[in-house]
């Protein structure tokens, strides 16, 4: 998508054919800035400190740390360092586990001297699959946001999301976006409420960054307004992103959007998930009972980072000290609230049975 | 309630029985800085910047801003700039004006020179009473958690709050947060989870701050957190406080009350709201259609105001340059959320029912 008019993606080769770059999320919204990924180190050291974040983007930057290790050392020894320095940026991510996965079951069995080639291709591919699942959930989420600006007849279609399920979550595109971003580009007039999306503010930092250099209209506003704006007639239809969805349909995504899911079906308004396919976990029913809750650092909850009037960052503490502080990260939406999961084959009733309708060979 | 274990009011006569002595508000939770108020000019300094905030606590504060006039010019002319000077603070506030009716109907139609010793008398009775109201919330709503704690057979019993409906926005004891103190002073366990309540923060930086001084376990939350915590049995009731409520029962509260009310239903949690009596509308029905709901400054939403590793109290920008915000302040929750009132005289159902067996002089 645009930053500065450019189109941009959040990982791509550099100009030597070999060095990766990267937008430093961490930088967000304050300053856009470019980091060079020279060696597996690089790349460790991004997925690490979360200048690269989001479960595609994650896995696309685990694909080329192995491509840029191949560059020094592509013996078995390499490999396996490589594959050892990268899953221990963040052990518990499941798309940094698959990116790794699928890189050693290609490179082990070619000679070495085949391994850096294979590497930068298949890492290249990662990208290319991830843009592909969002472009599919796109085209089938424009409709939607079509057939909503005909039946308004007039005036933005009002969009509410939640936290970062933007295209720099993703190698490009986005998931919750890709349908918002299709449908500027088509003219269909848009505009998005982005909630803030306390403690890590993803939504004010990074949403907001993203659809202001692209050129989407859009508000910021509090994670308590939503329910306002739909009592009022204010939000024709949500979409957010998900973390991982159970094949009945109940959704984990961040803390928070459950809320957002009640306060849509008490006021009649559509709530979608963009939902690329990887992220179904067929093996789960209930999410709420079985999918467990990550806590984090209450210092994301009791400190606050931003940008001074004289233009230096600064992070402040908001709370008492003393005051105890709990950080849930992520909540399940259960299926019984979501309208429909907008996935690269197609829009599915959330349901096993409406899953199963686009994904017939999980069945 | 206990500051650093000595019993405060929100507001209260110096040892010189003539000047007021108040805490500053926009200090909390950082620094407890006792200011004192000699003229109604600082009266009123203390209500437009905020140094006093809530409904109750505003009225008290007018009431003794006018007494302190008095000191100096108790002629007609020093009574109508006296209520001049105050009621252009907040123009809005409705105990505000209350208060200064109430002062100026008594005071207009005695001689001047007995006008100060009556001043000061209503400005205490004032606050006596806004205590007295809140005292009766107490005593109804201790039964409440003295139940659930009974229910439950053990552990501390989990309340929900959202906002500032605590003694700092009251003379004492507070609305919401009355039956909390009356439970924990009397021995039953309580735990409170704190909404942080953006974009002000009333939670995280007030009620968080007046809980942890009397000793009341607490932890704070983002205001994401409370559906997810309902979702597993980690609420047994939540309890808010209320700007406005309409004659059937809508509660019109801070922002995001709403959203927590929906998730009470949804999981069978009881939601109560601690209702002075001088706070319910009459004349309104439908609050969704009637209430209007004020929109505040933006900056409220896009800076935040906390203090620094080194001990300076710092504000930040946290939201990218050119993206709209929208500041809403205040939402309301339908009767038909809303488990039961707890007013003064007693506990009503939501609705015009309820409310006129406890006021039937209203019928």
């Amino acid at each position: 998508m645009l930053v500065d008019g450019v189109a941009h993606r959040t990982i791509w080769l550099s100009d030597d054919g070999e060095s990766v770059e990267i937008i430093d999320q961490t930088k967000l919204p304050h300053e856009f800035e470019i980091v060079r990924l020279s060696t597996v180190e690089d790349a460790a050291h991004a997925i690490r400190t979360m200048q690269v974040r989001g479960a595609p983007l994650i896995g696309a930057s685990a694909g080329y740390g192995v491509a840029l290790a191949m560059r020094v050392d592509s013996s078995d020894a390499g490999l396996d360092n490589a594959c050892k320095t990268l899953i221990a940026t963040r052990p518990t991510a499941v798309n940094l586990r698959w990116a790794l996965d699928e890189m050693q079951a290609l490179l082990q069995p070619l000679p070495a001297g085949d391994r850096r080639d294979a590497a930068y291709r298949r890492a290249a591919e990662i990208c290319d699959e991830d843009v592909g699942i969002n472009e599919g959930i796109g085209s089938h989420g424009v409709e939607l946001i079509r057939a909503a600006a005909e039946g308004k007849g007039g005036g933005p279609v009002n969009i509410l999301t939640h936290c970062n399920a933007g295209w720099l979550a993703t190698v490009d595109w986005g998931t919750a976006t890709a349908p918002i971003y299709r449908a500027h580009d088509a003219g269909i007039p848009v505009h998005v409420w982005v909630d803030e999306t306390r403690p890590r503010n993803q939504g004010a930092s990074l949403t907001a960054w993203e659809l202001g250099h692209h050129g989407v209209p859009h508000t910021v506003i509090v994670d308590n307004v939503g329910g306002h704006l739909m009592q009022h007639g204010q939000v024709d239809l949500c979409i957010t992103g998900t973390d991982r969805t159970t094949g009945a349909g109940d959704v984990c995504n961040k803390i928070g959007t459950y809320l957002k899911a009640l306060a849509a079906h008490d006021n009649n308004v559509p709530f979608y998930i963009g939902l690329p396919s990887p992220t179904i976990d067929w093996t789960l029913g209930d999410g709420v009972a079985e999918i467990p809750i990550e806590e984090r650092d209450p210092k994301e909850v009791s400190e606050m980072t931003g940008r001074t009037a004289d233009g230096r960052i600064e992070t402040v503490e908001i709370t008492p000290q003393g005051s105890a502080v709990a950080n849930y990260a992520f909540d399940v939406t259960p299926a019984r609230l979501v309208t429909g999961l907008i996935t690269e084959r197609g829009i599915a009733a959330a349901s096993r049975d409406g899953l199963l309708g686009l994904f017939p060979e999980r069945g």
